[in-house]
């Protein structure tokens, strides 16, 4: 049932982006067999899905075609001028902006959160986390009143150097540094390779908590324009770079950039990390979302690609298995024992409990059902989402519907602020996330993230009816 | 039983600070019992375990004298010379010594550790806090898969912000903000108030740990000369400060300072902050021990004289609860909102089943006496500690026995180098902390810490032993 799912969605995407155009022919049963490795039924109700949302139609005896008449889709967001674009490197000003929407979204009753990049909770193994606290509990209380160990817990160090393996990364134990969620090795990374007022680039848009570290450490952006299909444009980094004295590092997130929902391609970033490489400069990759990618087969890391410890792997559980747990870890290649100094006289190493219970918990087996099933249930609630978008939004907007994760980038028609319509729908109890959080500028005040961590149920409808409306009232 | 050890332990105290001089007269029976509201019994106990030690004779009729001839026991360490001993402000580098010290104790095999500013495990109590985190499991376990709330769990703040009442400190919940440990409160406290470069003075000798603080965000410390039994000398800071510009911060621990067990007279403490306001600069007052203090009243934290929020408090459970949980806190005063950005940035809240665990069980009503149990054990650690160290040190050592906590200040004869003394006692399987870790110069690299934190058997006494003979051999 999820299977079939998957596959419809990676050829909804391939028509709304073009790639097969109205008329175009849609591989056959057979091909698509052999393509995917999937069974004949698969296949079939996969076809039979993309037809029955108007996607395709069939024709006696010569099999699917793409419809002129796409219903209920928006044409995907467009691709950003990719030179020239970008600012100066800029010190960072986020905070005020970012907080003061986070603060007016907590002082109010919202019914619909459409913000969130995170899952709801039903959509994580709750009871296998559970009993597995609870074992280790009973088998290794004395972790309460223990110092706990450098580095990380040798159990979930492992565990996790086993699954870098599925990303075609080697990493021994002791290089995997465990910290608390993504956030803390960020920020250990930012901290081990720059001085206040070096330049970082980063995506445009990106992650705000990105852009609230740099400020923090007093550090300047730069942004870079980057599509929301292939992620940060290598030839606009060049060009900026040349301007740009005090550079030292690149932070991307390669797969399903928060917001865009971006993939880079293997050889984009193999193209990333070698000029990283000839300017010397760190690459700092954050890899919080990967695992929610709906592909035939794992991502795989920049990491992978690197021979001279130049990369700065960041991860996180928080996303992927348990938002309450705040386990995230790096590997630091070149930088790891100043980066352990970093995190020993920072926070001293993370509390034993939670990783010896998940540890306990991927020892166990359950790490790839849940991922399986979490990728499925996130499938459908972005098809449904996109779908409701495309019902109740004028039709100039648009939409990147990416292949996994939480979030849709929606863009909105000329002329309309996010930042408005985030005043405007809190007034209908909705929450939403503007775009102009996700970067130093106003660039991106005409684009929404749409989280689609929830379920779709009739509450969540409702509130992108509303929306819809909101916006044909601010236009 | 334990607290007629107190009791001893402070006139043992008075005797050897000759605060009561040989030949003088003890308070009578009745006159402990009116000045320490205790019972007659506890009253006599005190006095015979006194007169067992051989510090106190009895003489008929006339009641308890001090003795001339005081037996197993060091005399204090030397107060420093208060002035014109500081260095300048430099820039820290005390991490190699400090980390190759850890790493050459981690590398060999450890018999004795008489280094630890830790207790043992037992002392902590594991049933009730494996019951709460039990507990906490079966009612609230979705704390597992929902990100946890900004600043801290209510309960948990709520219940910190009573016990701060008893040490006089007026604080509402959400002046508390959960950090990951002391070391993060530490950190984003010196992050809140100062940029690279700046200057803060701290104690000398200090917490190895804030040293490596102030090094990984390049702050140049400078220290200044600190009593063992007083603590902090304001004379000599405000020498050292007329010499230094960019000092921006002043860091103490005022009670059962690490590594002397110094505590700051109330007094000491409101000259301090009265001078800190005239010269515009941050307190960061680390309030780690107080909870293991002996005394009759609870000590007062700086913190409850601040009228102006300029006392940073920092605090933490990992020394007197729960050394496995990672559990800290700290209220910011006029920088709080400063913090909580940082907090917020640097690793987003803590997780929220260790804090739901420690609430239940400060709400159970258990905190006190545990604390009330681990200070009874403490006493009688540092007693037999003491009295071994006098057995089987050269007279001409020094000792400083606070009155609370783990940690031995040891000022051994002239011409003796800890560091030395370290390798030598590394190779017998004795792990010791070596005084030069405490400054970022070599002054006190004729000190060691002591370590009471385990219950003292046989092993520690055959160490002691050892000590005493390899100390000989290095004279
Ligand atoms: C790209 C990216 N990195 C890091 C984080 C934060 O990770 P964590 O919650 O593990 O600290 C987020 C959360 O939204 C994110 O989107
Ligand atoms: C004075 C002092 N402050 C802070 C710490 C570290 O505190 P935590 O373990 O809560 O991070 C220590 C630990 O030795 C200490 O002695």
């Amino acid at each position: 049932m999820t299977l079939y799912l998957q596959l419809a969605s990676h050829y909804r995407q391939a028509i709304h982006k073009g790639v097969l155009p109205p008329g175009a022919r849609m591989p056959s049963v057979r091909g698509l067999m052999g393509l995917h490795q999937v069974s004949m039924s698969t296949a079939l109700q996969a076809c039979r899905w993309l037809e029955a949302k108007g996607l395709l139609e069939a024709r006696a005896r010569a099999g699917y075609f793409v419809r002129a008449d796409k219903t209920w889709a928006l044409p995907p967001v467009s691709e950003p001028a990719l030179v020239a674009l970008h600012d100066e490197a800029r010190y960072v000003g986020v905070h005020q902006k970012v907080s003061s929407v986070l603060a007016r979204a907590q002082s109010r009753g919202v019914r619909v959160n459409l913000a969130g990049a995170q899952a709801a909770p039903e959509l994580y193994p709750l009871e296998r986390l559970r009993q597995s606290s609870q074992r280790v509990l009973r088998q290794r209380g004395d972790c309460l009143v223990t110092p706990p160990p450098p580095g990380g817990e040798p159990g979930l160090r492992s565990a996790l150097a086993r699954q870098a393996l599925e990303q075609q990364i080697q990493l021994s134990p002791e290089e995997i540094l465990i910290t608390h969620g993504c956030t803390e090795a960020l920020t250990l990374a930012l901290r081990a390779v720059t001085q206040p007022g070096d330049v970082v680039a980063v995506e445009s848009p990106t992650y705000y908590g990105l852009l609230q570290i740099l400020e923090s450490l007093s550090l300047r952006a730069l942004e870079i324009p980057t599509s929301p299909h292939t992620g940060l444009s290598l030839p606009a980094l060049q060009e900026a770079a040349v301007l740009t004295p005090g550079l030292k590092a690149v932070a991307v997130v390669p797969h399903l950039q928060n917001p865009l929902g971006a993939v880079m391609p293997d050889a984009a970033k193999q193209a990333l990390l070698a000029w990283c490489e000839a300017q010397d400069l760190a690459l700092i990759e954050d890899d919080s979302y990967s695992a929610l990618f709906d592909g035939p087969a794992p991502l795989r890391a920049i990491k992978s690609f690197d021979r001279s410890g130049r990369v700065i792997l960041c991860s996180s559980l928080h996303k992927t298995l348990a938002p309450g747990m705040r386990l995230g870890w790096l590997s630091g290649g070149r930088w790891q024992q100043r980066l352990e100094m970093l995190k020993y006289s920072q926070s001293r190493p993370n509390e034993s409990l939670p990783q010896l219970a998940v540890a306990d918990y991927f020892n166990a087996g359950h790490g790839s059902r849940h991922l399986r099933g979490m990728r499925a249930r996130l499938v459908l609630q972005r098809e449904h989402m996109a779908e409701a978008l495309a019902r109740h939004l004028p039709a100039e907007s648009r939409l990147s519907v990416p292949n996994g994760g939480f979030n849709l980038w929606l863009e909105l028609p000329e002329g309309l602020s996010s930042m408005a319509l985030f005043g405007a729908a809190l007034d209908e109890g909705i929450r939403l996330a503007p775009g102009a959080m996700f970067s130093n500028s106003m660039r991106f005040d005409r684009f929404l993230r749409i989280g689609c961590g929830h379920p779709f149920d009739e509450a969540v409808r409702a509130a992108v009816q509303t929306l819809g409306r909101l916006v044909q009232s601010c236009r």
